[in-house]
């Protein structure tokens, strides 16, 4: 089952240099080896973006602000060739290409953004941006401002004293950096889940940029109730932590535990029952799992999920996971007025694109999304990626999109 | 929204002696009074069905065994008009009725079990039964034997040291208490979620005894590694809360906080989008919220969720809903070979009854379970709930299904 695991590597990986994986998967890494030997982008490089401050839309104002960045491909004089790829909850700016030779993963959407590919770095400039308070917060790759970053004016992490950030906030940073290039006009703006909510504010915040918005595995024009309350639930085992101190936790004990289970979460929500069946089934982690008579005694699907939660608890930050979560239940691109209000200022086309075994952005999120966006007379592409790998399927199984996003990019 | 008013309310109490609600709901209580007026079984009264002893699949003896139980009509003299009622996860037997004239809430399946209803009192014997580890074990209406329960040859609450107990461990407990008040043949056993779970199993484990089978929003044939992997999920913030304590609180501060959490979880996983719009959409919870600024600030979504988890926490026992999780997780028909032997010893017909937006037994589930059972040779009827109330609509809505329901268990 490689598409399955697959999917728990990406869960079990931050930005590439993460070699263990969960239990499930047995010992094919040579068929990734080959998917992944295809020519792609290359080496690519982290670069890093830095603006003396910045004042939230709620009015605060961060100093020293930083975000990592990677580029594919050429900017054209005209400075009109650009693609930007806002990247989902616990990714980072690394969408394509390798750090290194030795790197056995590729960055997320490295599918469908290279040279010839469905984004074609022959032809597109390709800029990859990381957010604020970045949940990879103390990876190397991923360079954040954020809670665990320190506070210029304490000489101390912010913890929960940083400010609240929103997903617009992340396209404002993202605007700097944009102009910074000297991009004068994006292409499209595309990215998956979070990404996707990032690409939709980009067209209502500056309409007369943006041409295209795909918006993947999205949770449409704002994050529904349903969604807030999942949100909520992810944050709930990392604040019931006592080693979380609300938030105080910088040089001591982090709240490993609690974010490990909310990892656990996350990645359930992402996957989807036949993910689950053809990964782990119904057997016990061990043989000698005595499941009738020891309360211990564990499914194999259990013990995989923690172990990948277990893992990425080492490598990302729980207060940066409390702040991107509060920012996705806070997307709505209606700021003031109605949806409506907000949708008419898009200028760009919006393709949408749900998967349809997706159990954490309903694929009818992006219906109601799209015909919302048609009534409001916009030009809207829907296309749905098949496949039972749920939400997860928007970055794992994106390679089938490659002809309905060229069509899309290239028209 | 009287429906989703409904669904939260149900969510909030336990067994009829709770009036508090959450926030999302008006002051509509005169339109479930209306419904509630009409004629039903009238004033039940919980009775106590005892064992000296009762030894689990897992080899291990519980002394002392007391499981409550209730009956509505009457037991013919052949023994054979009698209709079993097994619960859902958090629910009781309290399937219908009322304890006292003044109680607002009636038993959870009062639509449809009563003189003249589709399970009609008038004609058939209905015994509903609670389970061993019931969740509500500090509830005055639920009588149960678990973890909560004095453990004879300690004279101490058993804690994490009761047997596990399994699905066929409640239904061979109810075995005993259907003998005992002489019924010779089970015209159905019917039930809704983890009911669904012991009714198949007492298909499959006395095939002579039981003629049809009602699954209502079931899981199917086995839990699936996904909804084994939800349970997990649903335990992990019991076990996280450090007042949990391995199980040992009793006498002690309860693990309210990581309950509460585990609650709020189940809540969600049983609603459905459709529920959440109508009942909360984004509205903050209090005007005075700061969204923008205050990482405290809340959306109304939440609020309800908690406010409900914590209600429900102070009337529930951790340890009793991790060992009914764990009785989810292993269920199987399967216990020794295969599902489809399994389901080929099943001689009674079966309806299987799935909620369209059911998001925790996915209606997949149960176009699977009907798919085996038919290859197998069995008689499937298989109903859809309509509704936007997710897995609660197999309590909440199950009224719309009177006349399919009436159809199966007649003919």
């Amino acid at each position: 089952m490689p598409a399955a695991e697959k999917i728990i590597r990406q869960a079990g990986r931050s930005t590439g240099r993460h070699r263990r994986q969960g239990e499930c998967m047995g010992g094919k890494d040579n068929i990734f080896e080959v998917l992944q030997a295809q020519d792609g982008v290359g080496l690519v490089e982290k670069q890093v973006f830095t603006m003396p401050s910045y004042t939230t839309i709620g009015g605060k104002t961060i100093r020293d602000v930083r975000i990592g960045y990677e580029t594919y491909g050429t900017l054209n004089a005209r400075g009109d060739n650009a693609i930007l790829i806002a990247h989902y909850f616990s990714g980072t700016s690394h969408a394509a290409g390798r750090y290194a030779t030795t790197d056995t993963e590729t960055g997320y959407w490295d599918a469908i953004i290279g040279p010839g590919k469905a984004i074609d770095t022959d032809r597109y400039f390709v800029v990859s941006a990381d957010t604020l308070a970045n949940v990879n917060a103390g990876d190397r790759n991923a360079v954040t401002t954020g809670p665990a970053s320190i506070d210029p004016d304490t000489g101390k992490p912010y913890g929960m004293r940083f400010p609240i950030v929103t997903i617009r906030d992340f396209v404002n940073v993202q605007k700097a950096l944009v102009d910074a290039l000297g991009i004068r006009k994006l292409h499209a703006v595309a990215g998956p889940s979070m990404g996707s909510m990032q690409a939709i504010e980009w067209a209502v915040a500056f309409p007369d940029m943006v041409e295209r918005v795909a918006a993947v595995i999205p949770a449409g024009l704002e994050a529904d109730p349903y969604l807030v309350a999942t949100l909520n639930i992810w944050m709930a085992p990392i604040m019931l932590d006592p080693d979380w101190n609300q938030g105080d936790y910088y040089g001591a004990q982090a709240p490993v535990k609690g974010l490990a289970a909310t990892l656990k979460n996350i990645m359930l929500n992402g996957l989807h029952p036949g993910w689950a069946n053809a990964a782990c089934g119904r057997k016990p982690a061990l043989a000698a799992d005595d499941m009738l008579r020891d309360f211990g005694g564990r499914f194999l699907i259990e013990t995989t999920l923690e172990q990948v939660g277990l893992m990425r608890a080492d490598m990302l930050d729980a207060n940066s996971l409390l702040y991107t979560a509060k920012a996705c239940q806070l997307f709505s691109i209606a700021h003031q007025g109605t949806l409506q209000d907000a949708a008419r200022g898009i200028k760009g086309k919006v393709l949408l694109m749900p998967a349809v075994s997706d159990l954490l952005m309903l694929p009818d999120y992006a219906r109601k999304a799209a015909e919302l966006l048609r009534a409001c007379g916009k030009q809207v592409d829907y296309v749905e990626l098949q496949g039972v790998g749920g939400h997860f399927d928007g970055l794992q199984a994106i390679g089938q999109a490659g002809s309905a996003l060229r069509h899309f990019i290239d028209t």
